[in-house]
């Protein structure tokens, strides 16, 4: 039967999603602990890869699960087996012809900063430090330019195997909390959050007017976007279905 | 010149606030910071202690410095020094009588927990995974109880060197969004939070009435009000001053 798991994760203890030989990944434990549950070579299919560093609340993943267990119980067996800083939230029977990657509607990333001058303890290990003088209001105006069917070939790393650099973002939305920034996007492609946050981030630096989002995107030049900002911000909130 | 200082920690990597020799303590590193950019012994003044484990975003405390140095400088001075779980946030000249203990109108606490049957990789080190079936209305009402004048004797550990456990609550307020939950309450002493929390806690687990708090205020007994919740989901939130 395929079972649909949701994850989370603290990315901060592996060398992303992807397993790779010799390295500590997300989808190298996962396979892992069904490979000690059941004996057998299970292979998982992530909703998409997360880069080394990025965290995920409720990444989502299938399998092909044939041995006797509830299908709402293999989320506690993959957990006796897997390190505390990866736990299958759930487990659950969907149709045999789900895919976790192929029919994602839409994923929701969030990335963090705080504006201080100052480190802050009890944020580092998840938030980017950013300086505090601001153009707060650009950045959370700027974002709206972002919404739509674009081509994002400016806010992406080259990548040849890439047929169409054409997405839809259905939101892009920052708030502001004290000194905490958080913006929220769906519809984002694996590193164009990143490049879009760092966009964001240089519209607040006023190195970039609010209103040339638009321009930028038009160009589709890399080298006119922001920088990619690092990924201990990143986290993956959550991915929707059909 | 006497200096007030805004501290914030990561109480996960300290044995506390006090110093004690041969340990690593909140207050033993700043005087270790002080000592080092003064060549003096100085002491260090807190608000107060704060347990093993216990985090603060916005501690204060107070001591004397004689160098030249602007007040605002040394909190930059002192963070060259210190280790990366800790940050002097601001430093700033008050008057020679004024006493970060002593003068202390009121702390605020803030006690994080979440609901859930499965651990929470991202939220394991600052939070109380608690078990999700709880009467999250009972909880919330019952923290009205909590303010005011009481005798909270009920909810500190057994000290005889205190002259009274009566105690002013000025606010107790829970909120909960999606599965956490946060206690927030000013006012309270060393210990009464972790208490208190654990006892709204009981409420929820409908182990007690929430209408069984005044009862328990008079009784005066410790064995009536609930478990001294773990230092881990406990971070003082700021300390207020006349």
């Amino acid at each position: 039967m395929r079972i649909k798991a949701t994850i989370e994760y603290d990315g901060s203890a592996f060398c992303g999603w992807q397993a790779q030989e010799g390295l500590r990944t997300i989808e190298g434990e996962l396979e892992a602990a069904l490979q000690e549950i059941t004996g057998q070579n299970i292979v998982v299919f992530g909703s998409g890869r997360t880069d080394a560093g990025v965290s995920a609340k409720n990444q989502v993943a299938h399998f092909d699960f044939d041995k006797e267990l509830p299908p709402t119980k293999i989320a506690y067996a993959m957990n006796m087996y897997l390190p505390p800083e990866i736990r299958v939230k759930k487990t659950e029977r969907v149709c045999n012809d789900f895919h976790a990657r192929y029919d994602v509607k839409s994923k929701t990333y969030c990335y963090k900063m705080y504006a201080s001058s100052i480190e802050s303890p009890l944020r580092d290990a998840t938030h980017l430090q950013v300086w505090p003088n601001l153009d707060f209001d650009a950045m959370i105006e700027c974002t709206k330019h972002f919404v739509g069917t674009h081509d994002f070939k400016a806010f992406c790393q080259e990548n040849p195997q890439l047929s169409t650099t054409v997405r839809i973002i259905t939101q892009c939305e920052m708030t502001k909390i004290d000194d905490e920034i958080t913006i929220t996007g769906s519809g984002f492609l694996h590193n164009m959050v990143r490049i879009i946050c760092g966009t964001i981030l240089k519209v607040g630096q006023r190195k970039l007017d609010k209103d040339s989002i638009p321009d930028i995107i038009a160009s589709r030049d890399r080298a006119r976007a922001g920088q990619t900002l690092p990924a201990k911000g990143l986290t993956l909130d959550h991915v929707d279905y059909e």
